[in-house]
């Protein structure tokens, strides 16, 4: 079972291939929960990175042709040196550039977890999905349904986030039902969960520790909200600063599993 | 008549070809007004993004080839789409480059609105001013002449950012008097209106809606400012709260219009 | 002596190369206390832009082959007109690829300020150091050796910043004692100190100045750490709103050197 206090304790360094938009977010939700971020721009020290890392999380929200080629290269050292690999494929139903590209990284690399909103993930599950760049869920039997189909095609860990977060091992499936309306207001709050994911995996690469990241961030949400009704801004700064504190007895006492 | 109601009921969606500094401001104050942020660093998916997009914006801040190119393939999608495209030509007295890179994509493509300070719209109406990077105005008969010139050169309409927002079709001018002495002292916050500006022309591509766009993020910030004296990065967090709950009640409310 | 005051006074434009993850802090560390920033991005107005400005910071944070051609670039330029250059070794020992950037920029460009923690300038200065990635101090007499040899290799100022910043010139060496440890909890800190030390020798190139750039962010730190109990993150907020508002008689008040 890990816990939070084995991120802390362990302190895993997460190495990131991000988005242009959302790296501060990512890196400082990486560094409140105690583990470590480093970011990378450059092929030619991938190998060197992967090195000192216990995980890679690539997101691919602004991927072109060189993060495509970084992605790769870091994703081959990772497989061979064994730490997980996460990847979320950002809005990959909205042009052919990304599903190429995407397509390209898992020829390559083996994921060992993948997160995305209902909607990417039904797009790799090949799951009809009412998409359109952003997408919440509508149906919960489906989510199920997606979630297992996208952990079964890559034989690894899935985790869609939404207002329930869904999680599966391509076997079991289990749904985080915590969580706050206010994540969908701000940007990059799926791709925080990226690098949760990638912390939690680092530690330990099992399904539970999967449920621990969407747990994680979901609880740190219904916390956060307590005290930010109506400022869904000062909302985001209040998940960060209840990140830091959050501890397990929290997260067992607040935790609803389906 | 343009209102905030129509932008959170049709949530469209806006495409950003984003400087380096401030793109997660940009995407954030998009969201909380209600539309839908896209960023894209591809050329190859210019097609694919504006065809599912209502608006493009594009910031020149930190523009390099790369991006001239990529500014000038999804600007001729969007103009022969007829979706609104929105520029702003950051710190364009500042290099010889930023002005050749201008003078390319307006050379192919055809702007709905131009946004800037007081600085960059004298530069690019040719009118004398004491510009430096970053820069305010001090004469309000000039700002109303530098908008008009803007506006007529272009034949679109103009934003002028300041102490007052002045905008222009070229014909007609009209000032937005709301504001907020700490928007200066935040970094990315025209960078902010012109996302907002592509929401208000993505719903409807006129000089009110302009207007309505230079009300909402001053009148935003104008609230802000009640509860938030001396604390000017407070004030921006508060802004953004602030955006996500404004009413076109509020906005009618306290706009004043010159 | 140089005061806050005259940063205020004088707002000395700071050009930035950055990374990818940090720069909306730097840009509104520098804003917030008067000074101006500029990123740029292309090297083909890295003369312009030097031409305007009052000191250049070197960021190596996410430095590709790209960045290290702007960065000497733009450093060359910078020595011809004789205005400070800052270089920041952001985790130097993490690839080799790191070190052959520095030394290539090193190499063609003169520094007047070397900024970074204890890991990094152990690196420079060739002193066996546990460093992996993000490292704190453990030792503070080894910490003085480290900051002078750094100084004494580059011939110019090096500040260590960690619990406790030391600064020094090859010759003396002052600590400044102030600080917060939420600013470890925080991403990008110690760039916003890269920004603060570039406007400080903008305005006087000497070691006082460096001395000040260091009390400037740590007393801020101390300051908003008053009020910021438990929440590291709304501390990093309440730096900015104390950095606007810090005064001379503060920063005299407050200081602890040694």
């Amino acid at each position: 079972m890990t816990t939070i206090k084995q991120i802390r304790d362990q302190s895993p360094i997460i190495l990131n291939i991000s988005n242009m938009v959302t790296p501060q977010h990512v890196a400082d939700a990486i560094n409140f929960i105690g583990a470590s971020p480093i970011m990378f721009d450059d092929i030619k020290e991938a190998a060197d990175l992967v090195n000192i890392s216990n995980a890679l999380v690539i997101n691919m929200g602004s991927s072109n042709d060189d993060d495509v080629e970084k992605s790769i290269a870091a994703g081959k050292y990772a497989n061979q040196k064994g730490i997980p690999v996460i990847i979320d494929p950002v809005a990959i139903g909205a042009s052919q550039l990304r599903q190429d590209n995407f397509a390209k990284v898992a020829k390559e690399v083996k994921f060992n977890g993948v997160r995305g909103n209902a909607g990417e993930l039904a797009f790799l599950a090949d799951i009809e999905w009412n998409a359109q760049g952003i997408d919440a869920g509508d149906g919960d039997g489906d989510l199920h349904e997606i979630t297992k189909a996208v952990a079964k095609k890559f034989n690894c860990i899935s985790l869609l986030s939404g207002v329930v977060d869904v999680i599966s091992d391509g076997q079991k499936v289990v749904e985080v039902q915590n969580g706050h309306p206010y994540f969908a207001v701000n940007v990059g709050c799926g791709d925080m969960l990226d690098g949760i994911l990638g912390a939690c995996l680092a530690v330990d690469n099992s399904l539970d520790s999967a449920v621990l990241a969407a747990s994680i961030l979901s609880i740190a949400g219904e916390i956060a909200g307590e005290s930010t009704e109506k400022i869904p801004y000062t909302f985001l700064n209040t998940v960060f600063d209840t990140l830091y504190q959050l501890s397990d007895t929290q997260i067992n006492e607040l935790q609803k599993l389906g």
